[in-house]
């Protein structure tokens, strides 16, 4: 179909609103979805654009006017992440309100497969790209960038380009979660962490060996796990650090994937280590999970604010917004040592 | 941009495989990213591709052939609930497969905005469209899938048109869940359902009244709470519920979200009563709930792959694919009447 084709039989606005039997400015404003409509008025409306074909000068005018289409891509891990899931229902209600639809696609923590969903999203003309990066080299972006489609990353700063970013105060959460072990006696602290080049890992990771060097602690140096990738990982490194002799008397998780994978770890052990577990999960309270939470959907709400403000034409320097952390006492992180 | 101004500088495929030093053939493979490229091969072809600017041409050709964006729309309820998020990432990986995107719009289950959803992803020109509808009158779709663009409901059957559907075994899961709990002594069970007019909640409550009639009991016909749509809502029930004299000793709750209500409500009870959800989740293993399982991301898979089907050119009568549930026994639906 091209535009030429639709703009000969192409029906007019007049015709939709005669066969409604409304005005004409009602007609438009129940086409464009605006407010002070009557629902069975606006059911009308759309009933006759429907029978006259109105619908499909709707693309041919955007055609003609060269517009790209209003869609803004989001790249992430799998949406069975509940961390994914949020974040991807925060942006789009907020994507929503601004008439944009989000795209999605999985890179499967995979940069090359990353690369070419981007590619495949400014194949299809996204208005802007939001992008949870796999891996930590971002440079092939700035090519796409500088073709004006706007990136903004989420979790994961940019490195090697300069873009919007909106990140969780991991160092921060982390400190907080080792300083709440170390207040309630805990010196042996197993530390067990995802991918260290992850950047919202070593941001953890790094929170939490500055909390104990500045307690002068350094008995958690046995404990720690890192490059634990996926839950079933997690529940083995758990066990094993509660095979030691000594175990540690505390596990701090550095995201939601390993909590799981420590709770499945944990489960036949009859003296419960404390736990406290970086990202608050649903069923966190019934388990009574200590968590050092963050408003994930508020994460994926401020990065489609920053990228419809480009949309919209803003031109100022990349900015970074921080969600801040807080910890939810719920029992497993208030636990004595033994 | 239109399609003359960008194939006046047209860089050839031929530009592209010399500045990258491989065959013609490789650099088609590379881009096309079909397997047997190495990796280093394809990363250099696609470097070139961008140097040149090629992929503004794969749009240009797009527009002259005419071709609708390899989009296919799926319309949900909000993605932070598992079992949509869950389905979306089976859709995602299977559209994948055949180069095809997903767009994902969540509907609040509501009717309205809904159906104003659809109309966009049609504006969109997606090559079809996947629906969880919230309402049950779906007649206002059959206008659009008379205008060619195939529909595939998932979950909920289509009611007042003809379209294929992947349901789950709803009734049969139901009546397992029902008939596990009667084996083991119960009759006071209590039965938490969602709304009723939903096509899933009206097969499972179903599914279980006529296996309280096959063995003959009526006691648990003062335990029965539906229209119960949320966790808040759910947890209030069970905690009602288990205040009455005499209690239930068994409760049956019909989706994921009112298992984890039941899960809150039961939390400071002394004796737990029996529990089985409908719905597997993350963490009912180290919860130890017993529940009626489906394969999710299968339903997402197999409701792509029809819409693949149909895209591909497929024009028998509508199909509908059914996913099997079973049983995962995991002690709170053993436990025996107290």
């Amino acid at each position: 179909m091209s535009a030429d084709d639709a703009s000969v039989r192409r029906p007019t606005l007049t015709q939709v609103a005669e066969l409604a039997g409304v005005s004409l400015k009602t007609a438009s404003r129940a086409l464009n979805r605006e407010p002070n409509v009557a629902p069975s008025t606006g059911r009308r409306v759309l009933d006759a654009a429907d029978l006259l074909g109105y619908r499909l000068n709707g693309i041919a005018r955007e055609l003609r006017r060269g517009a790209t289409s209003a869609l803004v891509g989001l790249v992430s891990g799998d949406l069975t992440n509940p961390f994914y899931s949020a974040v991807a229902s925060g942006i789009e209600r907020e994507l929503r309100q601004h008439g944009l639809l989000l795209i999605t696609a999985n890179n499967d923590e995979d940069a090359a497969l990353e690369r070419s969903l981007v590619d495949a999203f400014l194949e299809r003309r996204v208005r802007a790209l939001l992008v949870i990066p796999s891996g930590s080299d971002h440079e092939y972006l700035s090519i796409e960038g500088n073709r004006g489609v706007p990136f903004v990353f989420l979790d994961r700063p940019p490195d090697g380009l300069a873009a919007d970013a909106v990140l969780i105060d991991n160092a921060g959460g982390a400190r907080s979660a080792a300083e709440h072990l170390l207040g309630r006696g805990h010196r042996k602290i197993a530390l067990v962490a995802d991918l260290k080049r992850m950047a919202p890992q070593k941001g953890r990771i790094d929170g939490f060996v500055k909390a104990m060097h500045a307690a002068g602690n350094n008995e958690w140096e046995p404990y720690v796990r890192t490059d634990v990738h996926d839950v079933r990982h997690a529940e083995h490194a758990v066990q094993e650090l509660l095979a030691l002799d000594p175990p540690p008397t505390a596990i701090f998780t550095t995201n939601n994937r390993l909590t799981t994978g420590a709770l499945r770890g944990m489960r036949d052990i009859r003296e419960q280590p404390a736990l406290v577990g970086f990202d608050d999960f649903d069923l966190a309270d019934v388990l009574g999970t200590t968590v050092v939470a963050h408003d994930m959907t508020a994460l994926g709400r401020e990065a489609a604010r920053l990228a419809h403000e480009r949309i919209s034409g803003h031109t100022g320097p990349a900015r970074t917004i921080v969600i801040s952390t807080s910890i939810i006492a719920r029992g497993s992180g208030e636990r004595p040592p033994r």
